[in-house]
Order: structure tokens, then sequence, then C-alpha cells
């Protein structure tokens, strides 16, 4: 696979990452992501990780379900040189009952086989703004 | 300092680093970053690491010289509630004689003093568009 390859992947598996987010699909969520104990996400950034596959999954169903999130995508998704790239979005979500929204950086990183093996969400829920 | 002071200084640092980059500030660049050996700079991600205080001094004089960059911010600054925060930009800037725009998340990282200890810039430079 080429490097332009490899970017265009990357930036696939990220548009139906948040196309499957705003539709509360957790299982086609969870198909864009790697097996195993090394898999985490960290969301927002500097809150404990959810490390291993089991606990990410249980992190999106939960997600899927609570807080109903929609991602709108805000603009260019960065892919790289290497495994990381980014994903800027605003997103609305479900908290206690009320709806936020927030700006949020999502960097992910892939492995060999193109599949995501970490996220780790750029934001602070204090930044978040009521909707409704 | 509280999160949310913590959010504003981190905010106030990456305002800071657009316009020096701009101003082609190499020293008002550098005072935001940290001393020491475990400072980097990973530009594109993906690329070797500029490794080391002696090393980013290089690399961002060599960048205010030669490149001569000009960053646009392109939405809001995300703050954690770690030590990171994400910086949306488009950046202009020239190689080989021609001028180019690229799209770019910089990811840096911070100490207990609020100074720079890393910044990974995800971007492509085949995704760059020429400007003129």
């Amino acid at each position: 696979m080429t490097a332009s390859d490899q970017g265009s992947a990357q930036e696939a598996a990220l548009r139906a990452y948040a196309e499957r987010i705003t539709a509360h699909d957790a299982d086609g969520v969870l198909a864009l992501f790697a097996e195993g104990d090394d898999v985490f996400v960290e969301d927002p950034v500097g809150a404990p990780r959810v490390q291993g596959r089991a606990a990410v999954e249980r992190f999106y169903r939960r997600a899927a379900g609570e807080a109903a999130p929609e991602i709108t995508v805000t603009g260019p998704i960065r892919t790289t040189m290497g495994r990381g790239a980014a994903l800027p979005m605003r997103v609305r979500y479900t908290y206690k009952g009320r709806r936020f929204e927030a700006d949020v950086v999502d960097i992910m990183r892939f492995d060999d086989a193109g599949k995501i093996v970490s996220m780790e969400a750029y934001w602070h829920p204090a930044r978040a703004r009521p909707v409704d």
C-alpha cells in the first residue's frame, strides 16, 4: 500500500467512525477497532484510560445508548506520514438529561491492517455549551 | 492553578506560538518551549523526531528563515483535562522556492510550568496545495 493509499484508507475509516457514532451504531464503530489488550480510549485526554478491547466495547455501547452522540466533521481530516491521524469535529451529546455541544479533535492511531488501536479525544467537558 | 486556569494558560501559549511562528520570531517561539533532552518535535507525524532542546532550536531557526511560515488558526484550540492540547490551523510555507498551503493539527504537551515539551504536527506534505 502506498503512503497515499494508507492516508486514504485512514481518512475513510475516520469518516465511517463519525457516521457510525452519529447513527449510534456501536457494532459498526467497534468493527473499525483492532482486537487485544493494547487498544485504548482516552476521552477526554487526562481522564483515566479505557484499556483493552473489552473495556472499549463497553465504553462505546454505553456512549451509543446514553449520550446519543452526533458528530459534525468541522475541517479536513489530517492524515500523516505515520500511523496517526486527526479528526476535527463538533459533538452534541446528552449528559444528565441535557444536550451539550463541544469542540473536539480525536487523534487516532492505526495498526498495519488499518484498524484503530487508540483514540484520544482533545476537549474539556467544562468548555461544552448547553444547546437547548 | 485550577483546571480552567491551566486550560487558559495553554490556550494563550498556543495563540502566542501561532503568532510568533507567523512573525518568524524563532526566539519567541523557543521561549515557549521547555529545556532539556526530553523536548521533541515530530513534524510531520511519522517523520524522524527532532529530539532535545538543541535540535529543536535548530529546527525552529531554520524553519523561521527558509520556510517563511504563516499560521492561520482555523478553529477552537482544544485544551483537555491533562497536559495535551490541539491547535487546528492552515499553514503557508515556502519549499524549493514555491509557496504551499497545508491543513495541520499540532498536538502540544506541556510540563508543570506551562512550557511546551512536545509538538507533533498532523499533516502530510503530499496533501499540501501550491498557492501561487
